[in-house]
Order: C-alpha cells, then structure tokens, then sequence
C-alpha cells in the first residue's frame, strides 16, 4: 500500500538504496509467518507471494538474503528448512527458552548452522542467530515516539547526558560481544510499531554513532555503524570461524519459569480451523487457476485468496493472539477469500464439464457445513442437482461428501437417488443429526437430517460430478440413532467392528476401552478416549509466578487435567456407508467416533464448547487417548505438518530442563497434523503398536503421561497473560461461548505400517476435495451425455509417496508446480526410498518448457554463503541423474524441489 | 532549538515560505502566556523578547499579526489591550464560559470588537474571536498519531469512508457557519502534542481538501483550503460587517456548572511567588544593563532569565498547573535565572560605586530571605559589611531591608551600627523571628532573629549603599515579643497605632477588631481578619458533579468557609522601626501584621502550611477580611495587575449565570496586584470607605459576602480534576506539605484617596529594591570615602503618576524605553490626568537618538486594519503634542509608550 502511494521520485530514491544494497528487504514473506501454527504449505505460499511481489517490484537486489523471524514464538525446523531451501543464507531470530539463550550465551553457541533436513545436505542447512536482546535497543537506547530516551548534546542542557550514553552504549558492546565468537556485534534498533515518525530514530543514532566512534580516538575498540543483517552475515561468513550445528527445533519456548508458550498453539481453534479449510482450498484453487483458463482469468480473486492467507499466517493471526476485533478482521479477509475461491471453482467446474455448449451450472458452495448448515440442499426437496467435487490429490481419493436435509411435512426428509459420474446409483445413508449441532447457537437451519456418500475414486487432480436426484414420493428410512444402556453392573462391553477394526465400548461407562486390529494379529490395544480439562490460571502477571494462563501461554492451575462424567450417554447410528458412536460427555463436550466400512482411519469428529466460566475459571478442553502403549515418555509431533519431532517428556536435547513446575505445558507441543505413541520396545516392527492422531488444524499437545497421548481442542479464559493482547482469550459469539467443531483421525497399527497410513491420510487434508452444488433440470441419463462428468490433469497418478504439492499461475503465463517426497527417511521401508518420476509421463498436457529454481520460485538461482560447522562431511552433496527437461526427475526422501513449467 | 539544528536549506526553505505568507507566526511569545496569573509586565516582556527573535531571524515577515491564545482557560482586556498595542490585528481563543459560548453561537457574536481600553481608542482596540470548537479538529477529523481517524478512499478497503467523512465535513462547515457573521469558517486542525508526525496530517488534509471541494460540482457551497489566521481575518475584514463590542473581561472561564477553572489564580503559591520576585528582578537587571556596561556585557545572564521568565509565563506554568517534576524544572530554570541576575547585579554595583580604582565587592545575594535564612549574614558576626541597594523605581523609595542573624555564645545577636549613604547611623531593629520559621521543614539555617532597617529615600534608578558594622562587645538589645493575654471576659480591646492608623484587636479573640484613620476623620471600619479553608472536593470526574477541586478547578465541598480556632495566640514586638503584631491560628496558618510608624500601609504577612491532609481531605486556605463595609456584592480586582475589572457577585456582564450551585468559586477572580471593596454610597468620597488589599504573586479571591474580602493563599487536594495534569495537586518537601510565606498589603482609607496609595504600592512590587552582601576590611569612614555610595540614572524623579516601566538592551547597543502611565481615568482627581514628560529633563545620560515603536518594540510601524462596530465615534483618535526627538512626551492615563532609544 505504501508503494503504491508513492510518487516516482521516492521510488527511485527507494530503488536506488536497494540497488546499492543500502536498503534491504529481510523475511520479505506476505507476513512473517509463525512458526508453531502454520502449515508447511502456508507458509511457503506466504514466503513466495512476497518474494514474488519484492522481485517484481525491485528486481534480484529485492530479494531477500536473511530469514527475519524476530518475534515468532519458538522456530521450526521446517522453516529452517524452507529458508535454507528458498536460498537464504541466515536466519536471525529473538525467542528462544530463556534457558537455552543463557546456555548459548555462556558457551557462545548463540550462532550456529541449523542442519534442518541432513537428508538434503546443504540444501537444507542455514546460518542461524539468536538476538542478544530480543529485537529490542539496548535499555537506554530507544528513540522513538513510544519511548522516552534521546541523546543530549547540549552541553549547556541540564539534561546532558551524551558522556553516559556513550560510555553505556560501549559496555554495552563489549558485554555483548562476550556471548559471540566473532567482533561483530549486532545491535537491533528498533522495535514493535516504531518508526511511525523515523527521523527521532536516526537524529539520534546519527548522534551516537558520533560519538560512541569519536572515543576510538581515546582507545575505544567499538566501531558503529548503520549496517543491515547481509552485512552483518556478510562479517561472520568471512571470519573463518568452524560453528556449532543444531538439529532439533526451539520449541516449546518458554520466556520464564512459568510462561510457556504454548496455549498459542491452540487458541482460537475455530480461526486456526477456518484458516486450514482456507489453505486447502487455495491448493486447490491455485490448481484449477493453472489447469482452466477461465479459472486462470480470474487472477485477482486468486490473489485476494494468497495474500488473505498470507496474512492469516501471521505470528499474532494464525496464533489467535490477536484481539478480537482484530481477528474478526481476519475472518473477514477469509470469508472474501473464500468468496473469490469459489467463483474460481465455479469457473474451472464449468470449463471441466463443458460438452457441446451445455449451459453452465450455477454453483452453491455450502461454506457451512462445519455447522451442518446448507442453504441449497436444505431448500431443495424436489426435483435434481448435481454435486461437482474437485480432488487436488495426484491419486485418486474417495472421501465422504456429506450435505444436510430438512424433514418435510409428512415428517421425514426427501429421499435421494444419487448418481455418479459413470452412471451407477450409488449407496448413501440419511442419519439424525447429532444433538449438539441441533442446538448450536448461531445455526441458521433446520435442517435435522444429513445425507452422506462416498465419492469413491475420485479422478486425480480433476473434477467429478454427481447426480442427485430428490424425490419426496415415499417416506426416507433415515438410520435411527439407538441409545446404548450403560450400567455399571454389566460385564460385557458393546462391540464395534469394521474390515479393519473391533472397537469395544466398556458398558459401565460407555467409553472406548480396547481397539483391536482384525488384520494385523497381535495389534491391539487397551484405549480410552475422555475428554478432561485444565482450570487456566488466574492472575495478574504482577511477577512470574502471577502468570495467567492466556491467548499466548498455557498455564494449568494444577499439573493433572479434571475428569469430567464418568458415565457417558451413548448411542450409535449404523449405517450403509458407516456407522457412528455418538458419546456425549457434557453439554460442551461430546464426539463422534465414526468409521467408514472400508477405512483404516476412525474418526473423532468432536464438538467443544460453550465452555462454562459461570465458577469464574477459565478452562482448557482436551482430548486424552489412554493406551497401553508402553512408549517410555517418548512421542512424536511434526513440524509444521511435515517433518517429525522426536519428543520425550521432560527433556529438551540442547539443555537442561532443571526444577519447573509447569509439568505439563513444558511438555506442550504444537501438532499441525500428526502426533504418535509406539511401543518403545521395536524388535518386531510389525508388532509394536503405534496410535497416531491427525489434525485438521493446528493444536498443541503431548504424552503427559506414559501412554496417554492428548491434543487440546478448546480454550476459554478469563485473564490475559501480559504478552501484549491486553484481552483476556474469552471467545463468545449469540451470547455464550464459542463452540468448535473439528476432527481427530486415529489410526492403531503396527510401526511398520503407520508412516504409509498416516501419510496418505494427512495429505488429504491439505489436498481436501472441494465440492459444490448446483441444480440442473435434467435426468441422471441426460446430465450424463450431456456433460464430461470426470476430467483429470494426469495421465497416471503419482506414485504413492510423492505429491504433486503446488500448482499456481506463476509468471508470463507460466506455472509453478511443486513435487514433493511424502516420506522420510526411514519412515517407511519401501516409500521412504527416492522417487524417481517421470513428469512427461504424468501431467496430461503436454510440457512446453521447465525449469527448476529455489524453493520460492524465484526467477534468479542464489548463490549460497559455505559455512564451515561441527562434524560437517568432507563429501560433496549426492548429485543425482536427472534430466529435467526431459521431466526425469527424482526426488529425496522428505525433499521439496520446484519447477516452472509451461504447459501446452 | 529546532531552527538552530536545521541546515541551510531547511532555513532558505521556510524563511521563503514566512516571506510568502503560507507559513505564518501567530502569537509569537516566548511561551502563550497565561491571562490569570502573569503580570502585564511579564506578559509584555515575554511577547517582546519573542517577536525580537521573530523579527532578528524572519524579518518583517515574521511579525505575527495575530493572538493566538487557545489554551490560556480565560481572557484578560489587559492581555487584549497588549495585542492592540503591540500592532495585531486580531485575537483568537478558544475558552469561554459555557454559557457565554451558547450565546454568542446563538447570537452570532462569537466574533467581535474588543476596546480594551476605550480611553486609548483604535490603540488598544483588537478584532477578538472565539474559536468554534476549542482549538480541535471537528470530531472524526484528528489525523494524528495521536488519535485514530483516518481518511480511507482506496473503494476497495472495508474501511472505505471518504463519502461519509466528506458529508461530515460538509454538514460541520453548514454548522459551523450559523454561528458566525461571514461565509468564512475557520476550522482548526490540530491539538496538543499532534504533528509530531506531520506528515499524516497533511496526507490526510490533502485527500479531504481534495474530495470536499469535488463536491462543488455537484452544488456544494463549501469550499475547503489550507489557510492561516491572517487570511481569514481579511476575509473577515473585507466582509463590511459591523461587528458588536466587548468592554469587559473573559474570567472567570467555567467549562461546565461544576468546572470553574478558578484553583489555578493560586495553585502552587510558592512557585507564583518565586515568578513575581524573578520578574521583579529582571526588571531591575534589564536597568542595570542598559545603564552599567560592565552589566551590560553579561548578555548571556539577561536572555537567561528573559527567556527563563518567558516560559514561566506558559499557560501552564505560572498557573502551577503542571506535573510536579514539570514545576520542579520551571523552578531550576528561575533558579539559574536569579543565578544570572545577581551576577548583573555585582556587575552593575561595583560600576556603580567604583571611585580610584577601589576594589570590586564580592556581594553574596540572600535569595532565601524569604524563609529568614541568609548564609552571609548568619556567619558574618564580626566586622563590616556592605549591604548595597538597588532601586528600579522612577522615584524615591524607602523599603525595610531585613537579614536574618544567629544568637551567639552569650545567648544574644552582636549588634550592629548602620551607616547610611550619606554617614548617619540609621536606626535598626533587631526582632526574634516569628515561631513559626524557626520551625520551617527545609530551613538550613540557626538565625533566631532579623534586623530590619528603613533605607530611606533611595534614589532613583539607582544605588545606594549602607555600611554595617558588626560587634560582639556587648549583648544587643533585641525586641521582646510580648504574649496578649486574649480572655473572653475583658471588654477593652488591644490598641496599636502608627502615625495613621489606630488598630484595635479583640481582646476575647485576639482578632483585629476595628481600624481606623487617625489622618482622616470618618474613615474607620470594623475589620476583623480571620484565616478559614474550603475542604477540596473530592471526586472522579466521572461526571459533571463528580469533579475534583484540583490545580485548575477549585469546587469547595460546601459553599461556606470552615472556620479555625477563634481564640488565637496573639503577642506583639515593638521597635523603633515597624511594630509587629503576630497571630498564630493553627499551625498551619498564622500571619504578622507589620506597620511602619511612617506608612499608610499595613502588612499581613502569612505563613500558610503545611496544609494538613491526615483526614483524606485536601484544603484551601483564605485570608478573609470582615468588615462593615456596605460594598452592595461589588468589588473590584485588577487585569493582569494594571486595568481594574468592576466585579458584582453573582452576575455576569454578558450573559447570565442562570442557576449554579458553586456559589464561591464563580464569584473567585485572578488577583495580581490588587482587589478592593468600597463603600457604595460614595456621596462623600472621602467619607465612603475603601479596603484595598495588596497581593506580591498571583492569588485569586473576591467579595463572597457583603463587606468582606477574601483571597485564597494555599492549597493542598488530593484529586486530580481531569483537565490535564493528571496528578493532584498536592505539593509536598521535606516530607510534609509544603509551606508558603507571602504578603498581603492592605490599606484603608477613602475613596478618593485610595488610588494616590495602592498605585504607589503596588508598583514597589514590581520595582522591588535588589540588595545584597559584600564584605569590607573597611571602617565606614574610610568606605564613604572609598567608593560612590549613592548613583542614579535620574536627574530628576519621575512625576508621581508615571513609571519608567521598561529601560532594557535591544538592539545595536539602543534600549528600549516603556514610560507607563500609572493611573486609570477617574482613579484619581489629579493623577488620572494625562501626564506629559520632558525625558530629556529626567534622564541623566544625553538621549542621542530617539524613536517611538509599538509596545513590542519592533522595528517596523504596523499598519493596522480598520473595523466599523457598533457605536464607533465619527472622530478621530486625539492628537497629542508631542515632540517625541526633544523628549516631550504626553502620557494619556494607563498609557504606556514605548520607545527606542540610545543614551551617550
């Protein structure tokens, strides 16, 4: 927006100081990103948009050279590994746990080369540095309009103070220079919304640059000047110095002895929600825009889309630290973005289906279906519509599309034929709705029933459409909800089962209480879900141990979560397609454990909220998922949903722990996607048991204790932790609080098994189908030769590990495509091998031109600073035999490699 | 300081914008003074030495034209008559009763023609206006750091406002033009503390200057620009618009029924006090100057305190309305200003009594008389010692010199023999100091007695020096102080008389009972002088009548005075010199009525503090005199210490006062000089009676009931009253409330003799004598002989109703010169006639050149703009027939001249 008001002089001036390298841009993402809560995809997509944007505005002196995350709450390794990847060449950042900043501090390890993917070598790796001083000026030194210090060199002043300044401002130095290996010193001037009026910054530096350097001439060793942190690498890289590496992440960062911060995690899980749909169905849009060109054509609602979701993955947006109003602000950039995403889809589905000059379709999206609110299906109770769904998997996948219904006069909903895109009628259920969703405040329907199919086999990368046809010719058999009677005295428990899967419910409380794989034998486990909570603390950050528990820190007022009910109202619905166990433990939380027939993967679709605070607490829901898994205070969480964290409670590699009372948001981490327990006891692979639990958004969580694996889904409280919202974290919305609705995949198999399994499964999320409605007046038959009703960008799909990540409209017309390697190394025995692919063999257009670049997609290859660092190999990086333009391509185990490519 | 720290460029840049008239001086004090509490001859230094800089830096263009007084809570006709005469064309502010602002938007009188000074015609004539809506922007128009508004016309942003703000604007400049005669409207946009970042003012006006005026096209009448005060009063000056007429004053200023900024006339007694006794001292200095070269030379010591007076005159300076460590830096500055004048002082009189290369004297100044504590006179207690006097007056003046002096081994004072200029001895007494300054919190010293002298007949402009010698031969017969045995039984009063007054105290009370004129048969009055408080209201300022009585506002809880002990400690000292009568109230308030046998004038000095708070109520201490004058709720207070204001309780000039619960503070008026009440049946004007007290600093007070006369001199609060300050005004030292010392002259007579006294009287406060110490080895034969005893400036004295108000540097080695007539029309039979002057009779020094300026002194003639208002005079203004190149020179009554002039 600045540039944009600016006059061609300023611009200029602007480009010049770029040019000359006096200027440059740092981060340089839409937004700067967090780290905890973002996806791997966001924040790619938030890191390109902006470099894209600086290097067509600024040309190669735009492009950023140093990743600038000064104020995100603990980092990543995944980030690390995106910086390193986008061709940065340092990593500066101020947050890390104060006890590991006074270690770095003591042993000089403040600076080091994070080696975030070994796999990649050198691709991955980054020079990183911890601030001295968060990203702050020294005390004493800030001269800014929020603050109150200047420098005074009137020597008639009674103010005059330019003798001390100066004299503070060289201590200062020197102690600094202590907790580095090099004589560099960066001092960071500046901090959050300074700068509104500069010139009070710089009259003052220009002063102490004076004279602090005026003292050299009495033997001063402090050199000061503006410099910029190119400049400031640029002296460590020539120094010559071997540096310490690192190769776990900085999470969980806590600032004090009882502010972790890690309620972030999981704050506003509604937002974090709404912003996971968003991302997905960018991924998707950004695909349709690439592949339709009527879609293409619609650049900038697929711009609103990126730079919404850029800014949604702001360290205070995405972490649901911001105010309330300011985060109704980000619902609204969502919504619009949403808004423009579908008009994308209605453009690409009309292309796809366009036959012999059919009439369009005129879509519906259901953006409400989280709420299982549905204007079109709902207002729909005779006649046909079609249901258009988009997979942007580059395999074929077959989720449940699902869409609500209203019961008629004679009491019962419409019945429904459903036709797919090759004509065969194809099995669906209509369940009740469950209780909670029926008395959700703020649902505007009446829809009481909803009806669900598989849309099996979904063409990869494409569009299929189904047929429903709504009849209300006879009564629906809707599936009825049976209540399970739970009584203490029973002995057998209730037993579920699928293909895969016997779950059995203890009949004394309606719990889950064993899980047991029908095809794996040996595979089983003792599991109870309960939903529990923590009272979040109360108080007034008058000192640490007044800490709050708020929108940043996590703070249980004591270290064991309240159980809530015991005995559980149960019920299930069985169904054709899937059957549900609905387990109501109080008003303001229940779930439903679903599974599919045909499914590895059980579902815990749970509903939280409005949590109550009548008693004046605040509180913190979670789910806990107790197994016998002996898994010896070891987990497993991601980073940023792609890499895997080895976890182990208590612990932290890089330095002691020591006495803290926070036993469990020490033990709090951030689970974008997945979580896991194993048996810690892997001599059979196949018969080592694993639970993993994927997300659907960004929660926090851990093994609290041996066996026990929980994520927390919802948080309400009453005092604000002092870290800068100034609110408390107390979401409410139609008068009482806000309640979330979200899901929980879990998976028990063998170690050996799980990597496959939860891959594919947690890429679906990402890549989630997009389906709309539309009505149509024409038969099932007609609308079948009347209309493609399966079109596919590929030829084959890719083979099972690797994904077809990014898809987007890029420059001149050509595209920005992403393959990615799902897998890790030895994550898998066969999948976390290399994946050679052959793209001309794959993509069903054919491929004009292609060329590989940085992770960013930048138009110039960097060239990247050489460290030298601990145990670094003599080896040069592996090279492989690829022919790019041939589209023979290979991928590493985990690697991301990026392409432009122009398609015919 | 800001011009000093710009380049060149910077300069060229804005001085071409002051030649061109788009950037403009308005006001141009050093500080916007206040109107309540600054004296007119501190107001006219401050804005002299202010426009001086202006014109030295800016040239011709840089005079301002305009009163700029937005801030100041209440407008003195002095203040107006200053502009007049200074060459303005116009005077705007923003503070007025709320009531009078109603009715002049009302009345279309916001605007109007204020003859302050009818007397003097066009002189003292200035265009005056009310601004609309204080000094602010209309409401959603701040475009400031400062505040949040913001002009958004990007129609993509959901912020988008430029339609609603440009209808705002519209429908406030409609508004905005019904309360005033023109189709100008001036709109203010700025506040305190903004353009700190002026750009995002400017950006902002520019876009609503920009989309108001594009309105035209559509029939908008409203035409908005960028203009200054100047602009607009010529377009107001072109409109031929009779404009009505203002004769009184703006005070006192309520900004709604429980705000009546009245507290400030007193708040923080010591520091007004300390800001009368320095500007008394630069007047002095300033003479010293001009006339000694050796004093002269020390420039730097007389802008220090030029410029130190100046800003001690700001609006929220001399009104004690700011932060404690604000008023804590305002008294450093008037410290090192009275540091810089002493050291004139020295200068000038060692030129002064220089004979045959004697030795200079090194004077120690005692600024802490005040407190009765002298360094110099305390350790002197043997030899001889100069005491050297300087008088600023016109005119012979025969002040008490006084110096603290210590008890010695034996138990008594040495004693002292004073030699006058002339060799006589002068007689002395020696006095114990009054209990409760030996008891002071922060005294520093063991001086147990004073000794006073009359230095009688100084000369005029001049020195006098008075040799003591000091002995210990013999014990010195000090003064008794003599306990009166008050008892409510005894009938006969006590009676005390000097050669004009017979005073009696009741002998039940010990309160003054009754004082009468021995000079003047028939003039006798019950007097009965009586210390009592306000209790402070307490409040939140929630609401109106939640106010706090603070620094700015003084709301007492009840509308009557709470009285204190009504028997009071009571004992006398009788000397030579002066009798003293002392009463002791409480503690906390206790006063000495002093009388020369030789005047006819009485002295209470009061000693207020420290104000006791151990009931959680703040306090405000009066002085009140009781007495049978039938004064019919009329009396009279002074403008700024020069123009006397008729005041009538309860009532306003100009609007009426309707219903009001703050009886007192709405009839509380600033005093800096004088107030008197008077006999309303003047018959007989030397029968009718006269109270005429007398204040040394700024107070505030009036007539709340019939007969009596009260001024407030302390006061202590607990709550702040949310105009600004925010900090109660509760002044503390040396861990205790502080305590103030001051004088309250009073003098009663008739009517028709009154201003021949207070006029006299009161200008010696202003021209207070300066003296100091210096140490001499010699006898005081051998000084008389050794140096010139006695100088003056004079050939002759000034008549006896004109004061040489002004003799200063100022440019080139020229002085400035201000000649003041001392008397009003109708003050005084003979002295309120005109009075002409032949300077060149009076002045010692040859006049070589000679030139009459305006009051400010500035070096171009203003060309003042003409205005009809209604019942303007056909005739001209008078003639005089001066000869002003030969001295001659006609001084109409209360007129002041100034005039530049160089002396050989």
């Amino acid at each position: 927006m600045w540039w944009d008001e600016q006059n061609e002089e300023t611009r200029d001036n602007y480009r010049r100081m770029v040019d000359e390298g006096r200027l440059e841009f740092i981060g340089g993402g839409w937004s700067m990103n967090d780290e905890a809560s973002a996806h791997y995809t966001a924040i790619i997509d938030n890191m390109s948009w902006g470099w894209k944007f600086l290097e067509d505005t600024f040309g190669t002196c735009g492009r950023p050279k140093i990743g600038w995350q000064i104020d995100p709450f603990g980092h990543s390794r995944e980030q690390a590994a995106i910086f390193a990847e986008m061709g940065m060449d340092g990593l500066f950042f101020a947050r890390l746990d104060y006890r590991d900043k006074t270690k770095r501090k003591n042993e000089q390890t403040m600076e080091m080369l994070w080696r975030a993917n070994p796999r990649l070598g050198a691709k991955s790796e980054i020079f990183t540095g911890a601030l001295y001083n968060h990203y702050s000026p020294p005390p004493g030194f800030c001269f800014d309009l929020l603050c109150s210090d200047v420098i005074i060199d009137n020597p008639n002043s009674p103010d005059y103070n330019v003798i001390s300044k100066v004299s503070d401002l060289i201590k200062w130095a020197e102690d600094e220079a202590k907790a580095f290996k090099t004589n560099h010193v960066m001092i960071t001037m500046g901090n959050d919304f300074n700068y509104q009026d500069a010139h009070v910054w710089y009259k003052n530096l220009d002063k102490l640059i004076r004279y602090v350097n005026a003292e050299q001439a009495s033997g001063s060793r402090v050199n000061l000047f503006y410099s910029t942190p190119s400049c400031y690498l640029k002296g460590l890289n020539d120094a010559g110095v071997t540096w310490p590496t690192k190769t776990d992440d900085f999470f969980p960062y806590a600032s004090d002895p009882h502010a972790y911060w890690t309620g972030y995690f999981i704050s506003r899980p509604t937002f974090k929600g709404y912003i996971r749909s968003s991302n997905a169905m960018l991924q998707a849009v950004k695909q349709m825009s690439s592949l339709a060109p009527a879609a293409g054509s619609l650049e900038a609602e697929l711009n609103l889309m990126r730079e919404a979701l850029g800014i949604n993955q702001h360290h205070d947006a995405v972490t649901g630290t911001a105010k309330q109003h300011v985060t109704d602000d980000y619902y609204r950039i969502l919504h619009n973005a949403n808004v423009a995403g579908w008009k994308i889809f209605e453009a690409a589905a009309n292309s796809a289906s366009a036959v012999n000059g059919a009439p369009k379709l005129a879509y519906s999206p259901c953006p409400r279906l989280n709420i299982s609110e549905c204007a079109f299906t709902e207002s729909t109770t005779s006649g046909n519509f079609i249901i258009t769904v988009y997979n942007p998997l580059g395999r074929p996948q077959s989720p449940l599309i699902v869409f609500p219904v209203v019961a008629l006069e004679n009491g019962s909903p419409p019945t429904y034929v459903i036709t797919d895109p090759e004509g065969n009628t194809v099995p669906h259920d209509v369940f009740p709705l469950p209780q909670p969703i029926l008395v959700l405040p703020g649902r505007n329907s009446n829809a009481e029933y909803q009806v669900h199919f598989v849309a099996r086999d979904l063409p990869p990368v494409g569009f299929a459409s189904y047929h429903v046809s709504v009849s209300t010719a006879r009564k629906n058999r809707v599936k009825r909800e049976v209540k399970l009677k739970v009584n203490r005295s029973k002995k057998q428990g209730f037993v579920f089962e699928n293909d895969f899967y016997v779950i059995t419910l203890d009949s004394a409380t309606g719990h889950v209480s064993s899980i047991e794989r029908k095809d794996q034998p040996g595979i089983s486990a003792s599991v109870r879900q309960e939903f529990m909570f923590y009272n979040g603390m109360r108080g007034f950050n008058q000192n640490f141990s007044d800490r709050a528990s708020g929108a940043y820190i996590f703070r249980p007022e004591s270290q064991a979560p309240l159980t809530m009910r015991d005995q559980l109202d149960v019920s299930f619905v069985a169904g054709d397609v899937l059957t549900e166990i609905r387990a109501y433990t109080e008003d303001w939380a229940s779930h439903v454990i679903r599974f599919r027939s045909d499914s590895e993967v059980l579902e815990s679709e749970w509903i939280a909220g409005p949590i109550p605070i009548d008693d004046g607490v605040g509180k913190e829901l979670i789910s806990r998922f107790v197994t016998d898994i002996r898994n010896g205070a070891k987990f497993y969480t991601d980073s940023n949903g792609k890499l895997t964290e080895p976890r182990t409670r208590d612990y932290r590699p890089t330095f002691e722990l020591g006495d803290d009372t926070e036993a469990v948001s020490r033990n709090y981490y951030p689970v974008l996607s997945r979580s896991y327990i194993r048996d810690e006891d892997q001599s059979d692979p196949n018969l080592s048991r694993q639970l993993t639990i994927l997300t659907d958004r960004a929660q926090g969580g851990g093994s609290i204790v041996d066996g026990a694996l929980e994520l927390m889904v919802h948080r309400r409280l009453l005092y604000d932790d002092a870290f800068g919202v100034g609110e408390a974290l107390n979401e409410s919305a139609f008068g009482t609080g806000l309640v979330a609705r979200g899901l929980h995949k879990f998976i028990l198999t063998s170690v050996s098994n799980a990597a496959k399994l939860y891959r594919a499964e947690e890429v679906k999320d990402i890549m989630r189908p997009l389906y709309a409605f539309a009505p149509t007046s024409l038969s099932a038959k007609k609308w079948l030769t009347g209309y493609a009703t399966k079109v596919s960008a590929l030829k084959a799909p890719l083979p099972e590990n690797v994904n077809l990540m990014t898809l987007e409209p890029w420059r001149d017309g050509r595209l920005l495509m992403r393959l990615e390697h799902m897998f890790e190394p030895g994550e898998d025995a066969v999948l976390s091998n290399s994946a050679p692919i052959e793209l001309l063999d794959i993509l069903a257009a054919p491929v004009l031109s292609i060329r590989e670049t940085d992770l960013s997609g930048s138009q110039v290859a960097p060239v990247k600073m050489k460290w030298d660092y601990e145990g670094k190999a003599d080896k040069e990086d592996e090279s492989l035999n690829d022919d790019i333009e041939k589209g023979v391509i290979t991928l590493r185990p985990s690697e991301i490699r990026t392409f432009v490519v122009t398609l015919a």
